[in-house]
């Protein structure tokens, strides 16, 4: 099955790395399918970092890796705004990689909340009560609201954290205003931005993660092979009582070269 | 009317003061009820103050009040916890007056959130993301939750501002657990914590209050009697067009004195 494909889109949090910490093979997994020419992107939930800090991360643990290599909710929530709401004011509950993704795309932000035309949430890890204000009143003067992903939790150093559906709750429960676009995975706009990196057809990529919900669910709606990998939040029991299965399941991200190398 | 009522019971907020500013004729209007011998209560959905600091404010802004002449939603929290749940350990998403309260009816703390039997949530202008991933694990660890009030918004110092609805959608949307107990006006909760205090049936008892949804409302649930003031929130419009009004409508807190010096 592997030889008819040519691009990989690899989920990044429990399939390449848990924490701060790289999962076991996971490195000289992406160079062994680079030696073979394939095409990679990391696709990541995380909207509140850029693809540059996450690029550092990456080099840091070890991988080689490019910033176009990246794509974040983050990054498609900035490409978003910029092709759908041109011109638009934005204010972000969020955190700085958020804005310099924005900026990067050349979105601008309103100089004060009551003047958005959009809030933009994202996991706000060092939030304040201050900040959370600014956000309702961005709401409360008219702005719509796009959510980089809607995660109830991640895991963090110490344990399951409160993630951006807690950033969300807020807003939409003290304003009765819903969210209006949502960009993480497995939405059609995910897909899209790391299609259009691969400058692939589908059918000649594969989707690997760690997440049924998520990225195997992106992979089985934009019609990619799909792989589950067992290194995060799903087990084989998960896999084999999921209303769709993915295609393939693989202990860890390792196992693509040990397939790869099977064929041959 | 109004000499069949011996006991009042006066919302803070919007009848007695806005903000840090007493209302005008507040003050004699009270003094006023108390030399013709009448009981009163204030009666507020504040939770994150103790009513010993709610004595202080209003000392200070030259009212002749009492502690225990003071019903908070933190004090009625503290005293449901007490006599409902005896024993159970808590855990506070909100500020110290929830805190001081709860302490002075010998309801104690969880050592760690994942200990606590109850997540109280009351506003908290200084939250931190690092309290509200508590009070998540709080839930996640097995605590129901209880809000002191579930108020959407309140008028703060430079405009309305996000209260204890975006404390509680935060983790209500983060932890799919819904809110066990809403203690607020209009709850027959604070209805009887205010009745108790002033010992007299409802029927010789009339609430003052400048909200329809809350205090109004929790006169009739009560059977109690109840004027409508318009120096806050509610209009006369909007009196008028209540599905049930209220007995009476008054420009102001004032207005007691007036309505009880004609009748004599």
């Amino acid at each position: 099955m592997l030889n008819t494909i040519d691009g990989y889109i690899i989920d990044l949090d429990g399939t390449v790395y848990k924490g701060k910490q790289l999962i076991d093979g996971a490195a000289e997994a992406v160079a062994f399918l680079k030696s073979r020419g394939k095409r990679i992107v990391f696709l990541s939930n995380r909207g509140n970092i850029s693809r540059r800090m996450c690029c550092e991360k990456l080099t840091a643990l070890g991988l080689d890796v490019a910033e176009e290599e990246i794509v974040l909710t983050s990054t498609v929530t900035a490409r978003y705004l910029q092709r759908h709401m041109p011109g638009c004011r934005t204010w972000v509950l969020g955190e700085q990689g958020l804005k310099d993704e924005l900026a990067a795309y050349g979105v601008k932000e309103a100089a004060r909340p009551e003047l958005a035309d959009w809030l933009v949430i994202t996991l706000h890890e060092t939030l304040t009560y201050k900040e959370l204000n600014d956000a309702f009143r961005a709401v409360r003067g008219g702005a719509k609201i796009i959510a980089t992903n809607a995660d109830k939790t991640f895991p963090g150093d110490d344990g399951d954290a409160i993630d951006v559906a807690g950033m969300i709750g807020a807003i939409v429960h003290s304003t009765d205003v819903q969210v209006e676009v949502t960009v993480g995975k497995p939405s059609s706009l995910m897909a899209e931005a790391a299609l259009d990196v691969l400058g692939l057809p589908p059918e000649r990529c594969m989707v690997i993660g760690d997440s049924l919900a998520s990225d195997i669910e992106l992979g089985q709606r934009a019609g990619m092979m799909t792989a589950l990998v067992l290194t995060g939040s799903a087990t084989r029991e998960m896999a084999v009582a999921a209303a769709k299965q993915p295609d393939l399941v693989w202990n860890s991200l390792a196992d693509v070269s040990t397939e790869m190398e099977k064929m041959v």
